[in-house]
């Protein structure tokens, strides 16, 4: 029989208390039940997992085998009492992180994934498109807990400026798009909110989607890329663009989300004319984007 | 002839302001010259830069072109009047580039680089390692240049607990150093300051390396190796420890630095009895840590 | 409508044939049927699938959409005829892939994972443990598919020669296991075979495993973590024991597979007491390895 | 005193020999000294070095400290006898790692560093760009030293069949170039030739970026950027286009080169329509492209 491990337990000894203590890298497959149209969707998710709780100056160590032991009993509980998205998984998780770390205050989650959703071509081909997905959850022992949702969807982005330039330079009269350079455009969009508050992924995604040049597709007939690419040069975007209207976007459609929802957008440009990436970000609460 | 661009300028339709828009991964060489027993030492870095700038709401798109120009002409200025170390040089470009965005109220300058220093063995003998470097400076205008030095440094962890555990198991008697499981550790330090403090590179990196429980080399003799695996088992630490020992390290030894310094301290163990990691961290202002 | 495009057709004037033309990184859940135990284990992996074709001089271009279409048709059919591997699943789609470009006479498609595999610690406790896992098919147009297995598996290595060094700097007398460093050790087998034969994958991890010092877990109360700790300080090795054990296991657990089968192994070790790696490797015919 | 280790030594007990044993990740600054229009240029390049060399059944263990003795003594040697390339380096470490092995047959060494090379827009402007560039090299006691250069150049692809397409759907007469979506690609060339024969990095960079749609670069004003992106539209490529021009460019520039010269080109395009990338490769040597 092994005793109990005085290393971890002499207290006192610590002389700095710790923001953060805990484990990344845990990969496990989650189980998720998506309602949808009435039924519920069975999937399952790989995800990259970290958490991790503060630890207060007088203790020596956190328990960090108590972190893996949490991450399994959510897992065991979603077999009897599924959640819905890896938010809720994520809220569900840093519940028990402060119960099982009964001298710490905050506990701290992060789920990372590949998030697979029906899409539509322009023509209206089905295709089914990836996304990296991240769900995190902050709880602070009496005050609740926030969770935020942020989403990385990669769409394409056709240069405003060059077009205008390419323009001039040919001598073009306006009735036909004109040339422009174009590229992947990678926007992310993260939102917290307290854990009441439902952020629908799906519908997410496809209003990031709707402020790039043009979204993406995994298969497109020549009908479809070719309607595709004109799309996109009759929306030329820069990354300023790509970012103002996913802002805009935002607060016409998240009127349910309060005030102090935090909002960061970001828009990454993988320019095919430089070697470098161009950006945009904007962090704010939703209330001030409300009045601006 | 090529007019002026007139959709960057179409002032008034864009209507959130920005929090950042610039450019990322721009490769550059950079040379420094580092003052080291009254000698000047020639260094080229390899860096990979980020800068970005604010871009009010008023304005339609920021001039992405003049962030690329103000790292060149830092470059330049540095063949003439050269910089001591890469934060000297994110400082100077920072305030250029507020400069060449008048329109901007804030600046932002990001280096990354790998950075190599002597380092001498247990038993003496010389090494070069490197370690990778960033700097940081952010220039608000009428409020001078913050600036951060990030130091990434590899050692070795070796676990006191997993030690007590097969103490009790073996019935070792506490004569020799007994065995544990120990592993890489990454020990990751960002102290911020206005941009007139110096914080020498070499000493930080020093002084980080002794709070591991053995600092790491690229080459060992046998009775290097010998004598670095037996200090790191008796100095066993877990990852809260390296924290708590650089934290320490930072009151003592960096009492010039104003108490408004922010510290950041990480440290991550790549676990050799997992296959994912454990870590720690704490981000305090240094006057909070001097009365802890 | 749209008419086809004349550009992909335009014969001959290509100069060069090419070895691979295709697409990388496609994203997919492909869904698994597992036999075990006289069960079907249902699972859902996340895939990156490359797959290509050759192109023949006389052909302008490959028609990339099509390999996307394969990718689709392959796991549409899984829903009713599911596949028991990934390795499976990389042989059909290889076989349509030469069936859709008729022009080719080579297609190769590779599938990366993450796959769980449930372990026990040395004290018999249960764990689910991560590995990355490739499966690859090469199908030759009248020759039949050849698939690869690649299997990576982390384990932890101790290191036999500083253990000498310490014993004797120690002077230890050896009744107890002796210090020395330790660390992540990455040991990743190929093994190349005709379509028929079967290669089961949890028991080709599971002899892997048996050839570290250590296996790793994602959780160990203190006990299980002591005498893991003990066990890999019995069983110290360098990579190039990682690689002969490993080597030696597949002579004597693989009798079944033919004497053409190629080998490849590879053991790296994240060296603790250095910021590099050190790896050791063997690619043979599985019938030479049994006559060294 | 260390007594020599006897682990390393005990013959015999190795049943397998192993193809490669060594170190990998070792970070160096790299001098080298180019000659330049009858100038001596000086360059320190970030270079990340894996050396190893094949290890007898009969030996026990390979001495990897003598591994980075031996990068150490290749660096001080070039201080007083430089090297013109890190080619020329690879070569000369292949050899003193032969000498420093005595029980090896074969030594391998690459060297991955980032590049930087004057270059002109089409406007004649001059820029800086950044390449990622390997060397390799393997020596075989008895049978000299084989060296390889890739070079990793990035640049833009413009699409000709969606070009077709939008001019069919746009109705578009052919007098002005044609919308269709561009990319960056990454166009990789490797090529392998005995030690004696010089390939000068800068032109090989300079003929691969002639074979893109257009080059790219750190910074463009307005009309750079409008005649590049003209320019890159009236030389739409696939990426098939890409790597036939590539290797039609080495038939004809290269013909100082052997026809055993191993050739191998990849360019891969990071598609703006697709979150998937799409790739095309030919090996070769360079003998039988020139019968094709």
């Amino acid at each position: 029989m092994i005793p109990a491990c005085d290393v971890q337990y002499s207290k006192g000894q610590g002389r700095f208390g710790l923001s953060k203590v805990g484990v990344n890298g845990v990969m496990k497959p989650v189980r998720i039940v998506r309602k949808e149209d009435g039924n519920d969707l069975n999937e399952v998710l790989l995800c990259s997992i970290d958490v991790c709780v503060d630890l207060p100056a007088t203790q020596k160590g956190s328990h960090l085998s108590r972190n893996v032991e949490a991450i399994r009993a959510v897992i065991d509980e979603c077999a009897s009492n599924p959640v819905e998205s890896i938010d809720a998984f994520a809220v569900r998780l840093s519940k028990l992180l402060l119960e099982k770390h009964e001298y710490a205050q905050n506990a701290f989650v992060s789920l990372d994934t590949t998030y697979f959703k029906d899409s539509t071509t322009p023509n209206g081909r089905g295709t089914l498109e990836g996304y990296n997905l991240t769900a995190e959850a902050e709880a602070v022992r009496g005050f609740g807990v926030t969770k935020s949702v942020v989403a990385e969807v990669i769409g394409m982005s056709a240069c405003p400026c060059a077009q205008e330039t390419a323009k001039e330079i040919l001598g073009a009269n306006g009735e036909l798009p004109v040339i422009t350079h174009n590229q992947r455009n990678v926007c992310t969009v993260r939102l917290t909110v307290p854990e009441q508050f439902e952020i629908p992924i799906n519908t997410l995604i496809e209003n990031i989607e709707g402020c790039f040049s043009s979204p993406t597709f995994e298969l497109l007939k020549r009908d479809d890329e070719g309607a595709m690419v004109i799309n996109a040069h009759r929306a030329t975007k820069f990354v300023e663009d790509v970012v103002r209207d996913t802002l805009a976007m935002l607060v016409s459609e998240y009127t349910n989300l309060p005030d102090e929802t935090e909002v960061w957008v970001r828009s990454e440009s993988e320019e095919s004319i430089h070697k470098h990436n161009a950006f945009a970000e904007r962090s704010a609460y939703l209330g001030d984007l409300r009045e601006e």
